[in-house]
């Protein structure tokens, strides 16, 4: 038996509602980002919640969704250019949208073939991409450079305020959605003439922030499974992590309390979480028969190689864990693992392909 | 166009030719570790050099290198109870060694059908797996119970020093080098009755020690391609890096001589190198038109998500570089990186497919 990426579709249901609800109460539209599952099967599931429109980080997962019949994806990464032949292509059967934040890509959308809407990627602090949201001089001279391609048509701002992955105090997350909405607010004002929409969300602030004054639509992603870093900025309860390894007990180390699983950085990705003074690659849950959940005593899987997962100093799960067993774990980071993992098997058995299949 | 793993068919030949060359100067047999590559064909190159014993670390690797004509395959991980069904159906076909640490793995070899070599996993201080190399009674309980199946043969001791990796100091590693050796020594001289080989051997001792007394065969992978890390560690020169990642550049961000790369962590992984004061993904290195060769600058991703690489006050990088460019890397660890990537390009632009392709 190998590491297996087990998916608790109910969880994934009702998350996808409680998302699409919480926009619909806003008079949000709702763009999730396919990026964290990457399954046309999942992405599937959105439709039942009135989603027609998503969001991709690559042509790659552009090309893959349009197949699967998604006829409306925004490619959320800074235009590419090598990605010009991808974009004139895909253009034929759905509509892409693409982001731009420099006025040097417009060289390489010359040989633009279809029409094709595109956002201006704002920065509102995270510092990864985009044009600051104060730099109007600088967004209103790609908008005016844009303005000589006529196939190329401004529809708005995108924002993705990552830095709320990396605040564990609620008030500074707070203080974050508040200073992307104020920025994304004072820009729709300021280029009111154009009708500008505002994208925006991550899953924490989506997941947490009630105001969404000013926003137009929402593009969350992780929400669909949420994980072990979720779970410790509170964006979702531990019940709603929709995602856990199945991992077999390979070794047991009495001296130190260590359990061996097979289950290394090729199945969990190398993304980890401070806990006190150690990092931690995972958590162990408990099998609850039809699914998992979250028992008292708290075991990491503390180190991870290639292949190899060490649970150290694990308490009575110590005690109570076999040789030949099976272990249940909650990942870091869902999105990577799943990238990792390429199938997820429901608890009902089914195995669910992605991209990566 | 995608991130694009390069590879320098050359230097991996070289690579091979050096290890092989330091195994047959020290009368030492070699079992390089297939988990770097996971590609047939690349192992295929091995076998110029004499190598026929491979090693893996999972069944899934052992079916695959068995379907690729490998007849003697070590699996270097516990045995995993859950993996008898694979054991006996590739023991058919070619001769499986698997590794023991604990007797309780035994009750799960009772269904073994063909005769089965075993090495016993020893730990000389890495703490990962393996019993205590100095643990004689607990060595001695397993190969006692052990003699109990007919089918199990013991063949010898297996040692992984993996922590001669997280050791800059070369002292310290020295260190962690003569006392596997010692205790390896200790243990072939103490069952010397039943003529135990001992294997051992990670890529940063193998390339630097000289020494390798008491020792019968070495198992290294990552020396084929190396890697930033093993070039901090100095075990290999710059020049003697295989692989480089190619990706294009989306985005220039002047005010603090950022560039964002097509390059994130479903891409190179997310392990990392403490650089001074700072967390690095990857470091740039400069097309000479037939490969890549080792700038003076040092310009490093500083930040990874999901599709994003990040680097930030890129110098002189930055003033020559434009959207649309492609920028060279070398990745953090070869391995994670390759097992992401899937696919290989060499200089000369053919595709060699892995495992995962």
């Amino acid at each position: 038996m190998m590491p297996t990426l087990l998916l608790d579709k109910q969880k994934c249901l009702t998350n996808i509602e409680r998302m699409a609800q919480k926009a619909h109460h806003n008079q949000l539209s709702f763009r999730p980002h396919f990026k964290t599952h990457q399954s046309a099967e999942i992405g599937s599931w959105f439709r039942d919640f009135g989603v027609s429109g998503i969001t991709v980080s690559s042509f790659r997962m552009a090309q893959y969704f349009a197949a699967a019949g998604w006829k409306d994806i925004l490619v959320a990464f800074p235009f590419n250019p090598l990605d010009i032949r991808q974009l004139n292509e895909l253009s034929k059967s759905a509509r892409i949208s693409i982001l731009l934040d420099n006025p040097d890509t417009l060289d390489f959308l010359t040989s633009l073939e279809q029409s094709t809407h595109f956002y201006v990627d704002v920065d509102t602090g995270y510092g990864r991409t985009g044009i600051k949201s104060e730099n109007r001089d600088e967004i209103e001279r790609l908008l005016s450079a844009a303005g000589d391609n006529q196939k190329l048509h401004f529809r708005g701002f995108y924002c993705h305020a990552g830095h709320s992955y990396k605040s564990s105090d609620p008030n500074r997350r707070w203080a974050i959605h508040e200073k992307s909405m104020r920025n994304l607010g004072a820009l729709k004002s300021q280029f009111k003439h154009l009708e500008p929409l505002a994208l925006y969300g991550d899953t924490p602030n989506c997941s947490t922030q009630c105001d969404f004054s000013g926003i137009d639509e929402i593009t969350p992603g992780n929400f669909i499974f949420y994980d072990l870093t979720q779970m410790m900025l509170g964006s979702c309860s531990p019940n709603d992590v929709a995602v856990a390894m199945a991992c077999p007990v390979s070794g047991t180390y009495p001296a130190r309390k260590q359990l061996l699983i097979h289950g290394g950085g090729i199945h969990f990705s190398k993304e980890s979480l401070q806990m006190g003074n150690k990092l931690v690659f995972g958590q162990v849950v408990s099998n609850s028969g039809k699914g998992w959940s979250i028992p008292e005593e708290q075991n990491f899987i503390t180190s991870l190689s290639q292949e190899h997962g060490v649970l150290e100093q694990c308490g009575t799960l110590f005690d109570q864990t076999r040789i030949g067993d099976t272990l249940l774990l909650l990942p870091i980071h869902s999105c990577m693992c799943a990238n990792l993992m390429r199938d997820f098997q429901t608890l009902e058995g089914k195995i669910i392909t992605s991209i990566n299949s």
